[in-house]
């Protein structure tokens, strides 16, 4: 094909954060066929309601998390005599973050938040980890406070704690992982002593922990899991506790500072504005959460809002990057570009079209699924699309971090040797990104979880109910009998056949699970790419009906056939791969 | 397949660097069919002599400058008053290097080196890269340099720098690029103004200049890319200087300071003890080499080497990255491994033995597709090779630059949460590594040269001639009669299907040439993946004709077996998009 229109957009200053509204507009009011806002809420709320919410956060998002990323790059936090000292300015910045709402926006309105739709929660998530996305892990973890302690903790700790919690005075975090004790918690050793008056002494070492420590907010309530005397070895022996920073005094204001002490910072890769601490607990004052020995439970009720959100901390760093790139592209000029005029910026060449397009048409279709899985889990309780809301979170996870290195990665490659120099920005997404893929459970934990509890153990049963979802939208998208539409629905039907193979194969390996687990990774990639495909053809769909198109709808189009062109081929070689089972003696 | 002898390896500390000495006395004796080191020197040398310089190298590389790594990574190279200070040790380490004769021996007898074979400093290239790639760098400067200058200039010239330089007394560098002027060379503003006394004045400012200054030997020869008074404008109005940093005196000893200065020096991403400057020449003092606007035909001559030096640069990263994961797979335990006892480490875990073995597949066949390469050019003069030997230079750099990134990406995955810490030392490699798609002709301008001057120009036939040579070999790998030697050899033969017709597919781009541009990277990744098969199938075959099988040949077994499982498969992928041209309005 010869490039038809190329138009050298004007786009704005790399340093400039875009939220991108308007395609949350059109994915919340009507890409899938309805509002789903108004879907959610019965009515009460609407996409253009939404809409409103997220103009107003995405103008916060690129006013004051924004300017402040590099900074905190560059200064990290710092551990001073024992306190962590946040970047310059993000104090303040918290404290306006929280005096706006945001902290309550996204809280559920049984814990005392405005209860928006998981449609909208996670837009607004995607604003604030593609501004800020060391910093938007602080009310991140909060919200996951929030959620645990609602769901387990009795009347008088909800009381304590959630209204500071909720209005983002204070601040939560979640101390699970210790040295020995990653990936399996079961390894905990961290234990609680029955004081015998309602409290117990906590005493252990907890690492990694996110934001465990700084100077944004006036208490910090760490949720704990720690094992009791007597309680069984393993997983089914932990118990989890609330540990605040300052132990509350009779107003319930801050009081003492607890025996919690932040004995390290871990220097990192990336995100340096978050501190990553160690905690020390010597006999520190905590509350039990729920009963005993159900502490891992407590904590699996606030898990898939945690992975989902680190999905969309993916999309978030990969739209930056992308958006950085994009801008980097139709601004430097170098070289000849191939039939177009003299001065036309390199995103003219054949190849960084290729790249921008790669890049532009996965976050397109990431930022789709994530609306979907927001949507599903909105009405999971209502209208029984629970087992595809489980489902869904392995793979909005894994897919939407592990493209977030990809992409990041494409948008240095943009900027050619200025990609490599901190100075442009581009970087530093890269080194940002390379966390999001381990923490809040590995890939491989992801992809665990996908082929044993949501794939072999109901047989395959959800997963078809997939596929068979894929092909009614496939049938709707050649119906509007467009030439694109129709190349985008035969490719993405043949990667829905590949991807039934695999899971045939992969049920065939129900019997040897080494075999099962040896591909799930490759099966997770293959189901990953052909939802992607999915998201394309629901767009297109939904663009095609539109009188006239657009900007973005010629965008959406040309997106929808790269996808199916370059990304959902991979289904083919995926699948194969899956069938092979493990290899190697 | 049940895992059948996961045996958990002793593996040295993660620290330690152990060069591949006996995989490349596997892939200089035999792997090939034959001595590759005594085709290429008549016999005068053998695989076993080479051996012994490998060894002797590998022990230089993990005890001088692997060693050093982290402390050039930790302190990088600093700007102090003017003059390039390089981190601790690093002066000592090159002075020893340089006295062991490790200069001299990667350069060949006519300039004065040691002369060894292609296939040998390619070995020698990947130890240097993978215990100290930020180090490498500067002997693979001078190498350039050497290169040059004995391609181009005068007898005088020659006489009064290569000594100096073989010996590795001094050093040179490439000074090509200037802020509008990177991939496109034509845009190159630097001056040089005729003295009248055989000398120039050449002034300018040149970027991203590697090793631009420093502090490790008595003097820098610059290499400058330059335009002369009344010169054609674009690619050939430029001529090519020598400019030392310091002028010689009467008796050719560095004499007088140059007026070259290190104006700046960036804060990079990742290898950050070799220090890229931006130097400013102010009428500094120059020598022609070679003709007038002769200048990129003098830098071409130089450029293929200087390809595959960065290419096995990548492989040196990669293999480097891979050792620290092993270590830490095999230290490690976390969790229950399925089917395999209480405290076996992760290293037993299916997906972490998958992400193992994914990589050193890779590694594998891309080192032996770096000895072929070196094999390929020592034979391109006697035996007609050169067609093959310049179609592989573009795949060389770029299959092994962008696995150097996926790699050391995988490397941090295998090491969960702590390999996002600094300390861990997987974090540095995976910064290393981004640079190296960038430098040196990103993926995109290789993949432009494969495809439009080593594909399209000859209608295809040099790629043809490749894929009969894959046949053949797919043909005794098939004449052995082994399983899984049958099973790959139907795997490859299936991707060498699918690359002949993308390959017809891209031919029928040569009158829309965006079409073709537009796929090129694919096309090159496509290709680079049917090369691993191919590496793989050529170890296999002489695997299988050992009478007794050792422990590395059990490990080659199960590479060939999962490469061509599970990258392999890509290729099909690939030529699916290949086939769909440029895409979007």
């Amino acid at each position: 094909m010869a490039i038809a229109n190329f138009a050298p957009q004007s786009v704005p200053d790399a340093a400039t954060y875009v939220p991108p509204v308007a395609d949350y507009a059109f994915l919340l009011g009507e890409a899938f066929g309805t509002d789903v806002v108004a879907r959610a809420t019965g009515g009460a709320l609407s996409a253009s309601d939404a809409g409103d919410a997220l103009e107003a956060a995405g103008e916060f998002a690129a006013e004051v998390f924004a300017p402040l990323d590099r900074v905190g790059d560059q200064q990290g936090s710092q551990l001073v005599d024992g306190n962590v000292r946040t970047p310059d300015g993000f104090k303040e910045a918290y404290k306006s973050f929280a005096e706006a709402g945001w902290v309550s926006a996204s809280v559920a309105e049984e814990a005392g938040g405005d209860g928006l739709p998981g449609s909208v929660t996670a837009a607004l998530s995607e604003f604030w980890n593609a501004s800020n996305a060391a910093f938007a892990l602080c009310p991140g973890l909060s919200h996951g406070a929030i959620r645990a302690i609602q769901a387990n903790a009795s009347d008088e700790i909800r009381a304590a704690y959630l209204p500071k919690l909720v209005s983002g005075e204070w601040t939560g975090t979640m101390n699970l992982t210790e040295p020995q004790a990653g990936s399996d918690l079961g390894a905990v050793r961290t234990m609680a002593r029955d004081n015998g008056d309602g409290s117990w002494a906590v005493s252990g070492q907890k690492i990694f922990i996110t934001w465990g420590d700084h100077d944004v907010a006036d208490n910090i309530v760490h949720l704990v899991l720690a094992r009791t005397e007597g309680a069984p070895e393993g997983h089914r022996g932990l118990s989890l506790f609330v540990v605040p920073k300052f132990t509350l005094d009779a107003a319930g204001a801050p009081g003492e500072r607890n025996s919690v002490v932040t004995v390290g910072l871990e220097h990192k890769l990336g995100i340096h504005a978050s501190p990553t601490c160690v905690l020390q607990f010597e006999d520190a004052t905590g509350y039990l959460v729920g009963e005993l020995n159900q502490g891992l439970m407590g904590m699996f009720v606030m898990m898939n809002e945690a992975r989902v959100g680190i999905g969309v901390q993916g999309l978030g760093v990969a739209d930056r990057a992308y958006q950085r790139a994009l801008s980097y592209a139709h601004t430097r000029v170098q070289g000849a570009v191939l039939g177009l005029p003299d001065g036309t910026p390199i995103a003219g060449h054949p190849d960084v079209r290729r790249l921008l397009l790669s890049m532009s048409s996965r976050i397109s279709a990431m930022r789709a699924f994530s609306v979907l899985v927001g949507d599903v889990h909105d009405r999971a309780e209502s209208d029984g699309t629970g087992a595809l809301a489980e489902l869904f979170v392995p793979i909005l996870k894994s897919w939407l971090t592990e493209q977030a290195v990809h992409v990041s990665s494409d948008a240095v490659q943009v900027h050619g040797g200025m990609g490599f120099i901190e100075e442009t920005g581009a970087a530093q997404h890269f080194r940002d990104s390379r966390i999001l893929p381990i923490y809040e459970g590995t890939t491989a934990i992801q992809s665990n979880d996908l082929v044993g509890r949501k794939v072999l153990r109901d047989g395959g049963q959800t997963i078809g109910q997939v596929f068979a979802m894929i092909r009614e939208q496939l049938q709707a998208l050649t119906a509007t009998g467009d030439t694109t539409a129709t190349r985008v629905a035969e490719r993405t039907e043949r990667a829905v056949a590949s991807a039934e193979r695999a899971t045939q194969a992969l049920l065939g390996f129900a019997s040897s699970p080494r075999d099962a687990f040896a591909v799930s990774v490759p099966f997770q990639e293959m189901l990953a790419t052909l939802v992607g495909g999915w998201m394309h053809a629901t767009i297109a769909t939904a663009v095609l009906g539109h009188s006239e198109r657009s900007a973005d709808d010629v965008r959406r189009l040309s997106e929808a056939d790269f996808y199916s062109a370059h990304h959902l081929a991979q289904v083919h070689a995926l699948a194969e791969t899956v069938a092979a089972g493990e290899i190697g003696e």
